[in-house]
């Protein structure tokens, strides 16, 4: 999509070749009108698919996946990554390690809101190795919903985690996939 | 407001007369339609007001603030419980209480994104005791931005955040007002 490409040039900038700073509009500061536009591309994507619901990981998953629900018209779930005091139901589990965090996290979704034959669209701000929306894919798995898709707004295609997302079947839109980085700067 | 008010007594339930449980539309499976309803009522009320930026606080903060956010066509900007390899820049702390989960966090906001002179309006899924609020405002002040209001979907007014922030002429907006909890009801 060329908004994202375009804001990302403008307002991003890449950490040793490695990591893609992105914190003004994407998962830090969110900018409204670029996610909106996102979302509607998200939108004509899976045009022709019934979705149920949008599901995506705490945190910088939320906005995103709040933007998606709302052009789709259904609720948005997300997974958490830590019980509270209110953690009384019972849980699908999934450990996925974070890219960034370099850290493992064991994420919970209730089983009250991944029921079986539900159709999920996943939303994530990233799609790197595809930890995230593999985590997700498995808890949907072990509910007996389907898995229609996975969208992020910044794909670095180069981890892999579409090539893992596409040997199972499933579809990925991404709002830019960065192929590479070459002197800091992101090759699309 | 009304919505909400009729959202909470239908999907809502109270934990041991004192946590109210609303996973099903605000902090596990979030309902746009409800959250956006709510953002159309706080931008009415906020209709005289300059606002630059939503600020709140991960996590279940982001998907309220960012529907408060389209509404008034402003970023939002969500401080951050944790760093990553991601936090190169310098930021403004504070230590924060959170009611539920009886633990503190140090929380962080970029000098980059709250500038002096700001207008903000803080938005959050529950006010209770009120230590968020007090905290983003602190981080406010720190910056020399105008704290313009604190708004929340749910308010435990008992908890006594209301009275703290409006005696520093903070003005409150809750989309329900939860006065007592009586027999594991809320009473508005």
């Amino acid at each position: 999509m060329k908004c994202i490409e375009e804001k990302i040039l403008k307002d991003g900038y890449v950490l040793n070749n490695d990591i893609i700073k992105v914190d003004s509009f994407l998962n830090h500061q969110v900018d409204p009108k670029v996610i909106d536009a996102y979302a509607q591309e998200v939108k004509r994507e899976f045009a022709d698919k019934q979705i149920d619901i949008i599901l995506t990981i705490e945190t910088s998953g939320i906005a995103v996946a709040y933007a998606v629900a709302q052009v789709f018209n259904v609720p948005l779930v997300f997974a958490k990554k830590t019980t509270s005091l209110t953690t009384v139901d019972e849980y699908y589990h999934a450990a996925i390690k974070s890219f960034t965090r370099n850290a493992v996290a064991d994420v919970i979704v209730s089983k009250k809101f991944i029921k079986k034959g539900m159709n999920v669209l996943i939303a994530d701000d990233f799609l790197a190795e595809g930890n995230a929306a593999l985590g997700l894919t498995k808890i949907c798995t072990e509910a007996g919903a389907n898995v229609i898709g996975v969208t992020a707004v910044i794909e670095k295609i180069f981890q892999g985690g579409r090539s893992k997302l596409e040997a199972m079947g499933i579809k990925v839109v991404a709002g830019a996939s960065i192929k590479a980085f070459e002197n800091n700067k992101p090759v699309f």
